[in-house]
C-alpha cells in the first residue's frame, strides 16, 4: 500500500490574500510544492538531501482546479499524494481543504530529475538507487506501473 | 477572426528566481495573470473598469507546462488568447517565448464572472452586455461555440 | 510587564529562495506580519477580529536589518515585541534567529488604524475601546508613554 | 555631478493587491530592487554582467516609509539614487511616485559586496576596477565621501 502521509496544515498569511478579499489563486501552486515538500520529508527523504546529491526535481507541469476559496483567518489541510514514480518522472496530486472537510481546491503536478551541475535529465534508478527505492515505496497502489507506461510513450 | 493582443513583454524580476537559479514556476502563473490583463486592457476592456461595475472575475482553473527554464537578465514574450467565452464563463491560452522564439511554457485558464457583493455567477450577457459584445469578439474563430458547448454539459 | 509571546516559528519555503540560494531580504518583511498577526492572536486579540469591526491596521513604516542569510531547509524563529502604542500609532520590533539563537535579521514595523470605509485615520481608544486596553496591557513597560511622546511631535 | 537615472515605471499588478484593496507593502522593498536593477542596466553595469563576475550584492539593511497607497490600475514611478559606495559598500535611496508627482513611499537600501562562492565580503576596487569605476561615477555628489566616513565606523 502506498504511503499516506499526514495532511500539510497552513495558515493563509495576509499577503496572500488579493483585493478580492480571497487568497490568490497562484498561492495554491506555492501550497501544492509546501506540502509536497512536507510529504517528502515525512517518508523519510527531505529534499535538501536530495539536492546535496546534486540532484534538482524541477516542475515539468501544474494543473489546479478552484471550487471555492479561501481567506485570512483561515487554516487549510493539504493533502498530497504520489501518483507515479518510475526515477525519471514523478507526478503528485493534492486536495486543498478547510478543516471541516470543505474542499477548496484540487491539482496535480508532475517532476523530472535533473543533474544540477549539467541540468541534463537523469534516471534516479542509477544515479541514486536508494532514493529511487525509497520513493518507489510512496507511490500509490498502481503508480509505479502507471509511471512506466506513461514513459514509453 | 479574432483579437489578436501584441504580446506582454515582461524581463523576469531577480526575486522570481529560486535556488535552482531559474525563475520559480508559480510566478508563470502570475505571469498569465498579468498577460490576461494585459489582453483585456488593449482590447478595450480594463479589468478595474469590469470591477467597478461590480462584478469579479476569478479562476476557476490554471493549468501550465513547462518545457524550458528562464532566468534573471530575460525578457520573456508572453503571448495570451482568448479561446472560450459565452457571458458565463471564459477560458484563455498562454504561449511564454524568449525574444528567438523558443518556447517556454504554454498554459491555461478558466473563469467564471460573480456579483462582487453577493459572490453568486452572473452572466456577463444580462448583466453588462456592453461588455459582453466586447469579449464575444475578441475570443478565436470558434471560441464562442466551444464555450456554449461546454457550458451545456 | 509587558506580554510576552512565544516566538514565531516558521519553516523556510522553497519559492522564498533566489539565486543566491538564500531567502529573498522581502520575504522577512512579510515574516515579520506572520509574527505579528501571530503574536495578536496569542495575546486574543486576533487581527480577523479587528477587521470585522471595521477596522484596517496597515503599516506605515518598516526597517530591516540582514546579519545573516536563512535556506531552504532552515526553521526560523521570529520573536515580536510591542514597544510602543497609543490608541492612534503602534510600534513593533522584530527578531529572527536560528533555533541554535544565531541572529539573522532585526527589524521594526510602525502602524496607524484607520477605518476601512472611509479610509480616514481613527483613534482606537475612542473607536473600540475594548481592543485598545488590550493592546495598551501589550505594551513593553516603557511603551505608552513613547507612544504618547511620539504623538506630541 | 551623480547619474540620474530615468524613473522605472511599473505597472501595479493584481496579485500584488491585498484584501485592504491596496498593494501589500512587501511589495514596494521588492520594487526598490526591481528600480536599482534598472539603475544599474542603464548606468551600463547589469546586475548579470557583475554575477558572472562570481560577485553577489545582497542586501544589508533595507527601510521604508508608507505616505499613500497604491491601487490595481496605477502605474508607479520610482526614482532610484545611488547615495554612497567606497568599494565595500553601497547605498540607495528610493522614491515612489503617481505619474501625478504624488508621493506614495521613500526608501533606502544597504549593500554589500560578496565573492559568490567563498560568500566572504569583497573591495569592489580590489576585486573588480572598472566596475568599482563606474559605480563611483553613479554616486551623488558627496556619496563617495558619505561612504568612506561610513566605513571607518
Amino acid at each position: 500500500m502506498a504511503f499516506q502521509a499526514e495532511p500539510y496544515a497552513r495558515k493563509v498569511f495576509y499577503y496572500e490574500t488579493d483585493r478580492m478579499s480571497i487568497v490568490h489563486h497562484s498561492n495554491y501552486i506555492r501550497w501544492f510544492e509546501e506540502s509536497r515538500l512536507d510529504f517528502m520529508r515525512q517518508a523519510g527523504l527531505p529534499y535538501e538531501a536530495i539536492e546535496r546529491e546534486g540532484i534538482l526535481m524541477p516542475v515539468t507541469d501544474v494543473a489546479a482546479k478552484f471550487l471555492s476559496s479561501s481567506r485570512y483567518g483561515d487554516t487549510v489541510l493539504i493533502q498530497p499524494a504520489m501518483t507515479a514514480f518510475n526515477g525519471v518522472r514523478a507526478s503528485f496530486r493534492y486536495e486543498v481543504r478547510l478543516p471541516d472537510g470543505k474542499l477548496l481546491a484540487t491539482g496535480t503536478s508532475g517532476h523530472c530529475f535533473l543533474d544540477e551541475r549539467t541540468r541534463v535529465p537523469l534516471n534516479l534508478k542509477k544515479r541514486d538507487p536508494a532514493s529511487y527505492e525509497l520513493l518507489r515505496r510512496l507511490t500509490e497502489p498502481d503508480g509505479a506501473q502507471a509511471g512506466k507506461e506513461e514513459d514509453k510513450r
